[in-house]
């Protein structure tokens, strides 16, 4: 492994157990085994690295899923939230999203965070609107449920569930997720 | 004002609009207008004064809104989380709900601060338990449908919602909140 990767996996890491502001470079270099100097051999700033965080974390989250062929769409878009929810709820509901945690921590003071991560949401909101979009073509939703803000809307649900199951230490939330969201909102 | 009034205010500001680890105790004496060493004579520690923080915060939530008779249950949760949206939306979409970041921020790291994250929601998810339960009593609400898990859901997803708003710096997750909580949930 090249000494920028193993930096990048351990930055990776790091953010995800921290955040952005509790992470040192010191910290990211002490976990990657290298001396704290090579961390500017390969990333300009703390920020350039939180950057590229974001988006192998992003190759995490197997977007693929939900267009994989062969299952019914709302199938594929439940298969897709429990993967998701997997880490928080295997590790004593810790980490939650990544992506949702620095947006929380610095959207409002870190611009190239910021886009980042809404760059994110946005294909991920329009990849859950399109399994929506083929679930009515299919008749499996009611024709009538605006997909683009039910996107939106699952999303932003989803991000605050993770935060709930981390505060309240417990699967409760994403229970009440999945009823909510695949009884109620998608029946 | 007392000094501690002073420097508890200020303390508000500062996690609001900064989060936990970016808040020093030399920014909250600042922005109090205190000398720094004044803040150990009110505080034990930068925890301690988030703690109370978030007591103060709880106070502006107006759960009193719940509960304020003369207007139909789902009329007065309306009401409520459009209080709730309006200072993210009155200001260019940031700070978002305290509670939630610190949640998101230090819930993992901080028992104390996790902890009373966690009495906030859960008396916050029982407030709005209750304004479900009684518009199931007045035949507003599918009797179908189960209150606890609904209340969780929605405090949740008030939670995303506003991180949404403030990454996308846009009100469109807030509308998606009102239009799929109220019309397709609660419908």
């Amino acid at each position: 492994m090249s000494k920028r990767e193993e930096i990048a996996r351990a930055a990776l890491q790091q953010f995800q157990a921290h955040g952005f502001h509790a992470t040192g470079i010191n910290t990211i270099t002490q976990a990657a085994g290298v001396p704290k100097g090579s961390f500017y051999n390969h990333f300009s700033s703390k920020e350039e690295s939180a950057l590229e965080t974001l988006n192998r974390y992003a190759a995490t989250l197997r977007f693929d899923m939900l267009t994989e062929p062969g299952r019914p769409a709302l199938v594929r878009l439940r298969a897709h939230f429990e993967h998701l929810g997997r880490d928080t709820l295997d590790n004593g509901f810790v980490r939650g999203c990544l992506a949702g945690n620095l947006g929380a921590e610095v959207a409002d003071h870190n611009e190239e965070i910021r886009s980042a991560v809404r760059h994110g949401f946005d294909r991920w909101a329009s990849h859950i609107q399109q399994v929506l979009d083929e679930a009515q073509e299919a008749g499996d939703l009611d024709s009538a449920l605006d997909t683009s803000a039910t996107a939106l809307f699952i999303l932003s649900a989803w991000e605050g569930t993770l935060i709930s199951a981390r505060v309240e230490k417990s699967a409760a939330p994403v229970e009440a997720f999945f009823r909510i969201v695949f009884d109620v909102v998608l029946r």
